[in-house]
């Protein structure tokens, strides 16, 4: 069976998929989506029969056709539970645990983490203005998110425990981008947070993401 | 082992967790949160030591502790796999079916839900004037949202094949309020959809739910 993620290299979502790839040492192919033609091609067939709501990645597994990329992390990680990094927990009651973070992350971190990536980071590179007023905002948002990290990452290591899980994965693609804004002074005031953020990027698997996607 | 939901009935998010704790046919102790005092009980402590980030519901099972609501029903759908209705799958790629629709049902169908259950039914239970615009506005993306749900129910009863699953309950709270608003129209120009959402609000469980949430 050959997996297939259907993105754009720049696409902080497939980056997510790919970092999951990598870490459970799986083989890939990458099919390139421009996404930014003139009618983007994920907007159009055949891309919408992968994913009826236009967005990337899209993710094929020999039959089995997924989209959201939080999604195609949980089917990875459970459908390879025995290659590479264990990234979930067949107990429920620790997996519980990663469901709950994997939703934190989703619905507490995601929405102003990805406000300032898009204010931050994106803007500048296509020569665009930064909204100040959007950034002061959300870096508020983004600090009170944190606060609670800080505290949990005074329990353990990881959000769920010793070990790098999924839900940890899931805040890579995002972090990254974030910690070359300015947005990393509001990591440092959040030590553990900080030194969790340094952890998690210098991982093998996740070099080898920032390395493909380099290539662009 | 007791189950407890600390909310207060009228939030969607706990009226989601009883669901389905109904559908497995388990029995749980409710713990009113007072939300609407001068200093919210979800803001403060005891509650806070459940959610750190002071949202409803928190849940107990024994001595394990969860918050948000969607991952607090994947731990009830997994740990009480032999009770009840089967809302899971233990095949990863039937799962991951599952877990895409999970993921659509939280970051496309309830973002415009939220606007216009707001808009359209809190607010006019609390007195408060309803935005036309963002109903305008939301109306018009849940109608884009409904358009690919209609086309995937032409393939299936429900969004995940044959069988009612967590991703169809996950659904109710907010198309339980919206269909008694004038949002009930742009589901009826989708007839599946009407009709899932017909069946699926009738559902025994979900009527237990409506019962207790109407002894308010």
């Amino acid at each position: 069976m050959t997996i297939k993620v259907h993105a754009a290299l720049f696409a902080p979502n497939a980056a997510r998929v790919l970092a999951c790839l990598h870490e459970k040492e799986l083989n890939y192919e990458f099919v390139p989506v421009n996404m930014i033609s003139r009618v983007p091609e994920h907007k159009q067939e055949p891309f919408i029969s992968l994913n009826p709501f236009g967005l990337v990645p899209a993710f094929e597994d020999g039959d089995l056709k997924l989209f959201e990329s939080r999604a195609i992390n949980q089917y990875i990680a459970s459908a390879y539970a025995d290659k590479g990094t264990q990234l979930i927990f067949d107990d429920p009651k620790k997996m519980a645990i990663v469901g709950v973070w994997m939703e934190v992350e989703a619905r507490q971190y995601d929405p102003p983490a990805s406000w300032l990536t898009r204010e931050l980071y994106i803007k500048p590179l296509l020569g665009k203005v930064t909204n100040k007023a959007v950034v002061k905002e959300q870096e508020a948002q983004l600090a009170k998110v944190l606060d609670v990290y800080e505290s949990r990452l005074a329990q353990s290591k990881y959000l769920c425990g010793d070990t790098f899980t999924l839900a940890d994965l899931n805040h890579l693609p995002l972090l990254d981008h974030l910690m070359k804004t300015r947005v990393k002074a509001v990591f440092d005031n959040h030590p553990r947070v900080s030194a969790w953020a340094v952890d998690i990027l210098a991982r093998p698997a996740w070099k080898k993401v920032v390395a493909v996607r380099s290539n662009l």
